[in-house]
């Protein structure tokens, strides 16, 4: 997505580590703007297929997921990271580790929310080395519910998470792919496959 | 709101500890129809009072402002409570107590996204004793910016944050707002500001 790939350029900033700093139009500070062409892109791409839930994890996660339920009609269900009083104890559970939070935590979503016969669109921020992707597929598979697919805006291609899981036959659909990126130079994949 | 108070009426779960789950369709599952309605009564409350920002916490008061977002055609920023490797340092900071988390958490948003001249409308799902509302309001004076008001979903008006926050010269507009509640039966305060 070509205005997604410019934003990034304009505004987006490499920190130490090979992190992305979006946080000036996507996942601190949201564009609305911008996020709404996202929504209806997301849509545009999986608008055949029959998608019931869109699911996501929180926090960043959720403002895409529900830019995109707008197109979809359909309700956004995210997986939490912490148990709090108001959550029952019936809940599908995994693991997931984070780079950028360091470390690993517990994700779940209760079981009423998700079911066998849920048609479900996985929706993040970020596409690193696939850890949450990875969670939340498993969230879905222990529901017996049916996965789509998964739709995130900015993939990191060079960290491999997106590849992998393509391999295992999802799929999977990033707004804009980075192949490389530097302090002076971020390069995206092109829609062909090759570096731009 | 009538939709709203129906939706808890007909769906909500009165939990021990004075707990009101509403993960139904509001903070776990977010049922897109109705969420759009509540942004559009946000924008209808705060609509002539030239708000340039949103403003939330994680995770649960995301969805919400970007529903409002729409409207607004305003930009939203969330305060995050954990530190990530993409977050600057130069951040406005405090405390929050969480009684649905049971602890205190560290709440902060980067000093480049809020700023004097900024007009602040803060949302959130919930408001029962006013904590998360307070810090939010902190950061906002900390950044020297407008505070408008504050938009929640649900107030639970007999534990007091919203009638503190009111008296203090706040503007709370509350969709719907619980004067009490028992297994048996949720009583709303009725616009005139009478319980019915």
């Amino acid at each position: 997505m070509k205005l997604l790939e410019e934003r990034i350029l304009r505004d987006g900033k490499v920190y130490p580590g090979e992190v992305l700093k979006v946080g000036g139009f996507l996942n601190h500070l949201i564009d609305d703007g911008l996020l709404e062409e996202i929504g209806k892109d997301i849509h545009a791409h999986f608008s055949g297929d029959g998608v019931t839930k869109l699911m996501t994890i929180e926090a960043s996660g959720i403002a895409i997921a529900c830019y995109a339920a707008r197109h979809f009609h359909a309700p956004v269900l995210f997986a939490k990271k912490s148990k709090t009083a108001n959550i029952s104890s019936d809940c599908y559970t995994t693991e997931v580790v984070s780079y950028t939070h360091g470390g690993k935590s517990t994700v779940f979503v209760e079981k009423e929310y998700l079911r066998a016969g849920d048609r479900v669109l996985i929706i993040d921020d970020f596409l690193a080395h696939g850890e949450a992707l990875r969670g939340l597929i498993e969230l879905v598979r222990q529901a017996g519910a049916e996965l789509v697919g998964c739709a995130v805006a900015v993939e990191k291609g060079f960290q491999g998470g997106g590849d992998e899981l393509r391999a295992k036959g999802v799929r999977v659909y990033s707004l804009a792919i980075i192949d490389s990126m530097t302090d002076d130079e971020i390069v995206f994949r092109s829609e062909d496959g090759s570096a731009s």
